[in-house]
Order: structure tokens, then sequence, then C-alpha cells
């Protein structure tokens, strides 16, 4: 596999055009993109992750239902950053329905045809008549081929710093396929209710159900690991459209092919959730936090989440203090019935604590490890096998400099 | 029942007396008190509610075993600000026991009549000698009967920034009765793992059983209901001291009398839980989140939680913002089979969201309602009887700045 940062991302498999274009969403008139298409000409079929949130913006419960029938087909996104449609009622299904229509006029598709993204404000209707000439202006640059994927990019952020894409190629006997990704997530400092969107493209062919399977697998390796708290916006989506434009139609009677592919969009979307925790204001570090010997796999998720999430613990990554003191605090009320006398602790392979004794001659190698731009913690509760994993990352100076020593 | 905001708190009652010294905990030589005593003649019933978290520090498992036992009496509680004594193994067990004997020595009773509690940094041994030091001073002060009330108050603090007391009084058939506490807490910029320490005093007598009793039904009243994220840190402790000070011993039989006393315990327990969620950094206003129509009181708290634990939320009410639509997310994420279409949603008194359509036609009034100290959101989903309250704040200006407006 062949792995690409950054750079055109959704368009680099054959037959994806993307454009962003500039429609006042939220009628501030600042000139910024907020609204994209992703267009192929030839049909796609399409499988979906969405926000498990008890109140879904109407966008996501439109994809939702396209998405359920087998036999859908796609030729194009449309999505907008500044306003969510969530919680915007009839209207709000009503201006969905009208922005697939809308996309699928112009490029002459069938309006269930058109997958509808939105993400921002919640509880506001959106402007239909600024979307509208939005959609106009947009599809009428991916008709024209024009090389709008960096517009779309920006097109869809909303607190993001900065534009996150990527794309991986794999060799096949039958010839080359490429995966291409964009996302937009949001700076960590609101870890509750960011809305992460994702869109992912391939010029290889499969069935919808088997993408559903790759999609899921991959989604729960990357995007769901960087979860915060359980919690999910009303918005939080992640698609992955396969048009063959190169030919090539995944078969599970070749399953070496298969897999080759599954590690491609797993690189995808790994990356992506990566860039998402690494944009945040002023995050310095990317954590992984490891913890094994739990008596579930459910519960060491309860307490890596903890960990993850404790303002205190990230405070103190910030300031390159190894502070195992509020780390294990943090575990502790995850309540799973920890024993602070059988605990080890680990900074990347470096002993902090074993049976839950600081290892104190390490100190200064802990602290090392503490001050890099990445590191893993690896708590070892020694109960039985059950293990989880979490990506996070440090806080910013504003949370901080009230926490950051004591 | 006459309540008294302030003041010298657990003195109040007749025959408790306060002290608080500096003997240098974190070496910084800053001359902050950071020892106290809280010191009675007469031998005290005593009562105590703690911490969850699986990791304990060591003079909370000294304190809950010491309470266990129902013959047990009390004449003083020692508590030191500055250094946790948590994940300290055998050795904090020893330092929680010689400071107990310390005090014991200096004040003629035996070790196991006194209390001790400690707060602030973890995994760090007690600086032993400065803390005995400490130790003859602040005993040397109650016995001579010093006015130490609001030493005792200072010495206890960690990020707090103010000291934080009260008192009640009731009249019963047998004269008068004072209930007094003193807590702290910490700046809710540090949600996570803020140790809240509250000491009660009384001169009435009380059964070991009946104190638990009162006091448990206080705490679930007041600072259970500010409890962040269900975290508490390895030192959270409540007691409450009855000394018999006033003569009248409550008695199961008067239950109007009972009743009375607990309700000043109520008071004093809210008052102070109050003070403690005002007492962050910047904090501006002091919020209950009310939650019915659940489909169980554990949802309905769930939901609560999800509301008072949004930084989203929190940030927007700093802004004097109602954001009804980050709120409702908020509450969306709790996933208890919540339906938008049919909440209600009010700010004190006054509707904004009917069947989830937005009353448009109140917004100003919400959003006078948000620009107060104090208000009321009211979430009723109209799915079955659950309910649930939970104090909390807004967020300091650090975090808001990005996140205020969209």
């Amino acid at each position: 596999m062949k792995f690409f940062e950054n750079g055109d991302g959704v368009t680099e498999p054959r037959g994806f055009f993307a454009s962003g274009v500039h429609c006042d969403v939220k009628g501030k008139k600042d000139g910024a993109l907020d609204l994209g298409v992703i267009y192929s000409k030839k049909p796609c079929t399409g499988a979906g992750v969405f926000t498990t949130n008890d109140v879904k913006a109407a966008p996501v419960t439109y994809c939702i239902d396209l998405l359920k029938n087998p036999k859908s087909t796609f030729h194009a996104v449309v999505a907008n950053s500044g306003n969510a449609n969530a919680c915007t009622g009839a209207q709000g299904d009503a201006d969905t329905k009208k922005m697939a229509s809308e996309v699928a006029r112009h490029l002459k598709v069938h309006s269930k045809e058109i997958l509808v993204f939105s993400t921002g404000r919640i509880g506001v209707p959106l402007p239909m008549s600024r979307i509208t000439a939005g959609i106009r202006d947009a599809t009428d640059d991916v008709l024209q081929e024009f090389d709008g994927a960096h517009a779309f990019q920006e097109a869809i952020l909303t607190s993001d710093t900065c534009t996150k894409s990527c794309s991986a190629k794999i060799e096949t006997p039958g010839g080359e396929i490429t995966v291409g990704g964009v996302v937009k997530g949001a700076g960590m400092i609101e870890p509750n209710m960011a809305t992460m969107l994702a869109f992912l493209t391939t010029d290889a062919g499969a069935s919808p159900e088997l993408l559903k399977t790759i999609l899921k697998q991959a989604v729960d390796q990357s995007f769901n690991l960087m979860t915060i708290d359980g919690d999910m916006s009303t918005n939080d989506s992640v698609v992955l459209l396969a048009n063959k434009g190169g030919g090539i139609k995944l078969d599970l009677e070749e399953p070496t092919v298969v897999r080759k592919f599954q590690e491609a969009v797993n690189a995808v979307c790994a990356a992506l959730a990566r860039k998402c925790v690494s944009d945040g204001e002023k995050v310095t570090k990317f954590v992984k936090v490891r913890i094994q010997g739990a008596p579930s796999d459910e519960d060491a998720e309860k307490v890596a989440r903890c960990i993850a999430n404790s303002l205190l613990v990230k405070s103190s990554w910030y300031g390159s203090d190894p502070n195992w003191g509020r780390l294990v605090d943090a575990a502790g009320y995850a309540k799973i019935g920890l024993i602070f006398d059988q605990l080890d602790l680990f900074y990347d392979d470096v002993p902090a604590l074993i049976n839950g004794e600081p290892i104190i001659g390490n100190k200064s190698q802990w602290q090392n490890i503490v001050k890099g731009k990445e590191f893993i913690i690896t708590l070892d509760l020694k109960i039985k096998k059950g293990k989880a994993e979490i990506w996070t990352n440090d806080l910013s100076e504003e949370y901080v400099n009230f926490n950051k020593s004591e």
C-alpha cells in the first residue's frame, strides 16, 4: 500500500470531482467557503456509519433511509457548514429533500442518488435561497470538472483550524485501486458535540453490504477510538462511495484483494481520525491510552475514557508533567474494581508503577516521554483480560494556566 | 429555623473549637494555613459519607473503618491541605495513624477518637516532621480555646477562591440546637477529581445510626446533586459530629424534633454545596438542571449530567445565550430514547420548546433569564415519570472565548 498524507483526498480515485463555494450560510458575508459537492458520473454504491445520538439531524435520518435500501446508487454528496439542520422539525426534512432535488436537477440524476450532510448551528432553519444558489454554483463546478478538492475540504470546516485529507493506493491483479478521504472534526476545546463528517471515495466497485462491513471495521478502529465521553453530535457521519471507476469489483472470492482494500480504508480512516484529534486549539500532543487486564473490554473502555476525558490529566500532559497520581485517580472513578497495589503503569515502554509502587529511578525517563509530541500510556489492571484503546490529546493553554502545577 | 450564611460554622454549636496553622505541607514556605483541627472536649458520635472511587486515600479508609464501629466516639478532626496522602501505600496508612496519634497525644484522648483528612497532591508521601509540628500548634490553639474557626476554614482550601461556611439553629422543647458546617471544594475549571471535604458539627446528641441516616439524606439532596460526571476524588468526605453540648439527645420517639434537625442539616449541606458550585474561576451563574418525564430516575440523571457536563452548553450560559439546540443535543447523547418532537423545555417558568417546537415569541424572555445569575432549566421528556436534578455552573472565560458564539 502506498499512503499519501493530505493532497486531494476524495478526488484521487478515478472519476470523482469535488467543489466548494461560498453561499453565505451564516449570513455573515465573510466570503468563507461553506457548501461543497462530491460528484461521480458513474453511479456509486455507498455505505455509512452515523451518530447514535437520540436526536439526529434531518440530513442524517435522510441518508440513513437511503442507505438502508441495498439497491440505492449515488452520484453525489452535498454538504454545508454553518448550519446543522438539526432540531428543525418538518421544515428541516423538507429542506434536506430540497437540497437533494436541487443537486439532482443540476446533475441530471435522480434526487434519491444524492446524499446530504450539514454541520454547524443547531435549531435554526437553513437559509434555503442562499443554499440553492450555492448548489447551482457547486454543481456547475463539478460538471465542468474543476479541480475543487481543496475547496471542498475547506467548505465543510467549522471550528477546525486546517483542512484534513489523505489517500491510499493498493496494487491488485486487476490493477490499482485508490481510496481517498476528507474529514472535518473540531477543536478539542469543545469535546462535547463537535460534529465529525468524513467522506471516503474509491474507484473500486463493491456491493453495499461489503462496503458496510469494511467501513464499520475501519470506523471501529479509528473514529470510534477518538470519541470523547461517548458523546456524538446530532450530525456525525462517515460515508464511503465506490464508483468502480478503475473497473475492478471487490469480490469475497478474492480475499487477498478484499483484505488489502480493508487495510487501505483502515489507513485512510486512521489518518483522518488522528488529524481530528490533533486539530484542536493549541493541542500539542497526541496520546494513546491503552488499558489491559480489566474485568472486561467494556470495563477497560470505561477506564480509558475516564483517563482520556480528565481535564486534570490532559492539563498535566500539556505541562509535560507525567502526574501518575491524577491518572490513577481518574482510572479509579471508572469504578470497575481497580486494585491500586497491583497496577502496572507505563509511559511508552518505561514502567512508572509496578504493583502500585512508583519506580522512582525511571522518573527522568517518563518526564522525557511526556515532553514528546506523541506517547502511549499503558495501564495494566492485572484483573482479567479486558482491554481497550482510546486516542486523545492534551488541553489548550487556556484550560491549563490554572491547573498545570499544584 | 434560623439560617446564617458564612460566619464561624463548625464552632457555632456549643463545645466545639477549631484552629488552623501553617506547617508548610508543600514545602513552599508561603505562609499559607494548611493544617487544622476541630475539637470537642465532650466525646462526639459521628457519621460520614465518603468517595466511592476505587482508589481511596489512606485517611479515607482509616475514617471509614473507625466509623464502622457503632461504639466509636470522637474528640477531634485533623485535616491538612497540600497533600492528599493518596496512592501512598503502607507509608500512607502509617502516616495517617501517626497524625491521629499525635493529635490524640496532645489532646490527651485515645487515637481512635481522632478522624483524619487530607487533600491536595496525589502520590507523594506526607512531610511528617512538618505535619507533626503543625499538629502540636493546632492542638495547642484548640486547647486554649482560641477563636480559630476562620483559620480552620482557610487551612483546608486548595484551589478554592474563598472560605465557605454556614450554620442553622432550630428551637425544640428542650432548647436550641445548632448545626454548623465548613466545606472546601475546588474551582469548577477542574471538574474531575476536585476533592470535596465537608465538616459538620452539632450540639445535639444522637446515635451514630440516626446521624448516618440524617447525613445520608442531606448529602443526597446537596453534595450528590453537584457531583460532576459521576467522578469522585480519592479523598471526598463529609462528616457530621454530634457532641450533645446543648444537652438535647435526638430521639426517634420525638419525630418533630428529628424532622427539624434533618431540615437544619439539609439546609447546611445545601448551602455548602451551593457555595462549592459557585466557587470556580470566574463562575458567574448557578444553574439547576431538572429533568422530568424520563423512562426512569436513572435515565433522568443521565440526561441531566449530559447537559450539566457539556462544555458547549456551559459556555453558552456564560455568553448569556440560551442555545436550546446545544442543550437538546447534549440531552440526546444520553441515549435514553428521547423523542425530540415531544420535548418541553423551560427556562425558569418560560416555555422555550413545546413538543419540540420553539416558542419564538418568548425568546427575549429566555434570553433575559439566562442573563441572570441563577436560573432553572426544566426539560420534560414526556415518556414516563423519571426525574432528577443536578446543580451546575457556567464556564470560565478561558474556556469560552472560542465557544461562546458560532
